[in-house]
């Protein structure tokens, strides 16, 4: 299968070096990383065993990397403004397109431009680094979970699951994209921006008797909003929120894809994981107090950040 | 009159010297400005007018100090562990000991040791900074408001307030030290703590629309437990917002002293601005949710300040 990457940042990068390992062909957008890449390959070090893939096509416009079967969108949501110029020299009318993208929002954004048909929505849970450029760094976890974006076409793409697991991606099929999406939120929002704001990895929060109960608040605040978004069956808070909470202690000292942003002075993905879901949690009339406080202290020290340091790759 | 001052920070040295300069026997305990202060007195700027004192009583010990007929209280909360060794030196049973730190439990540890009708509240509007060792610069505002801690005896310090102003400090009496105590906290808790969380200053807050209405939103919590603290009339919300709002706009960009002291790897008034206020506000069935958010998000960051740096003065 031909596979399309767009935005090869640690979680493009992972995932479609296990898809070219297991011998897809794999085309990679590259900004940061080209020139390592093209001199002298992927290397990727992980706790399942590290690995190098010397070959690795890599491209500075979507527009040189012709049609695929396959796109898997790793780009920022801050950088949602270019999605559709940069996946469409990549579609036919056969293509899926993975979005992996954190937060809401992608999907629609993509069914603007390309048949809902067409369109999966993906979560990763996986702690993932870029070290120098060229290099890769898988700490842990990896599963990806795909959901159709068109709720009348939910199945039909087994075969992508299936190829995901052959290529050392543990993977499911979920039925309900928006609670699939939302369970993600349960984590991102609490330890991405409490993690980027206070500059602190996930144990340090975790430490703080009185933070680690905020998040607990956070967290319920929500699920109750996810519970208003007319899923198909409701998340029960208490036992999801135990399996997050231990997941998460299970991680270690881990930085949160924001913090790291933050800390390369990079915009945040404030709209797609704050301000998008604020909006929907209060269409249905749910507030998220604790969750509107610190998406307003992201903006503040952000508008801050960007006059500090002009975003980078 | 002989005046003894305890915790000679910004504040303490600036209403000590306005005391002096207006006749009275003046005595600072200090220590980060010792050295300085004995070799070429207090200096002073301001926009009512800079003046310098060129001799000044500064000890580093309060048992040096003998006993004064007033003490002023500007010590740190975080340091209340050694406040009534501090203050003990000096106090006869015709003292009086008026409180100028921020938050709440100052005059309940001070009654712990002294009489109640001894034993005055001060609230400070005050924007003053530290400079070199030896100099104080006093920015804006300055009144002082005073309030007895013994009901039962709520009159007889009108002296104390005619002296203030005489020596060109504002001053009015309240009749109640619970609402005068938490109408300062109104400001002190979303200032202090969002501007020492974000390192950015008072009007960079206010320009970031969503967190200005999140400091609405936090004084609204603040007045709430404030109105049910038995207070003799209640704090009337939105015209009392408006004005804080206003003033704290007028201030342009202020640094509030909490985040001072976390540029300068201080610890925090914790306790005093948030611990206490959030128990009392709690005991009486009211929920301050966002306050509780500052408050851990503060004590994280606190322990992992602490870690990167000792206190200093």
């Amino acid at each position: 299968m031909k596979i399309g990457v767009i935005g090869s940042g640690a979680l493009g990068l992972y995932y479609g070096s296990l898809l070219q390992r297991a011998g897809h062909e794999v085309a990679f957008l590259l900004r940061r990383d080209f020139t390592a890449i093209r001199r002298q390959g992927l290397f990727v070090t992980s706790p399942r065993g590290d690995f190098h893939l010397p070959r690795v096509q890599g491209f500075r416009e979507s527009r040189e990397m012709g049609p695929v079967d396959l796109v898997l969108i790793g780009l920022k949501a801050y950088a949602n403004s270019r999605l559709i110029e940069l996946v469409r020299p990549l579609v036919t009318p056969r293509t899926r397109i993975i979005n992996l993208q954190n937060g809401l929002g992608g999907e629609e954004l993509l069914a603007t431009a390309f048949a809902p048909s067409q369109i999966i929505g993906g979560t990763a849970f996986l702690c993932c680094n870029r070290g120098e450029p060229g290099t890769v760094h898988h700490l842990d976890q990896g599963a990806v979970r795909l959901a159709a974006f068109d709720r009348n076409n939910p199945e039909g793409f087994q075969e992508l699951a299936e190829m995901f697991i052959a290529a050392g991606i543990p993977c499911e099929i979920c039925s309900d994209l928006t609670r699939m999406r939302w369970e993600k939120l349960v984590w991102n929002i609490p330890f991405n921006g409490l993690c980027a704001l206070t500059g602190l990895p996930t144990d340090q929060l975790l430490e703080t008797p009185a933070l680690r109960r905020e998040i607990v608040a956070m967290m319920h605040e929500v699920i109750a909003a996810a519970n208003g978004q007319s899923l198909r069956e409701p998340i029960a808070a208490a036992s999801f929120i135990d399996r997050m909470i231990t997941a998460t202690a299970g991680m270690g000292a881990y930085q949160p894809s924001m913090m790291i942003d933050r800390l390369n002075g990079r915009p945040l993905e404030l709209e797609a994981i704050y301000g998008i879901p604020l909006e929907r949690a209060a269409a249905q009339g749910v507030a998220m107090v604790r969750v509107g406080l610190l998406h307003a202290l992201l903006s503040a020290t952000e508008s801050g950040a960007a006059a500090r340091q002009a975003p980078i790759s």
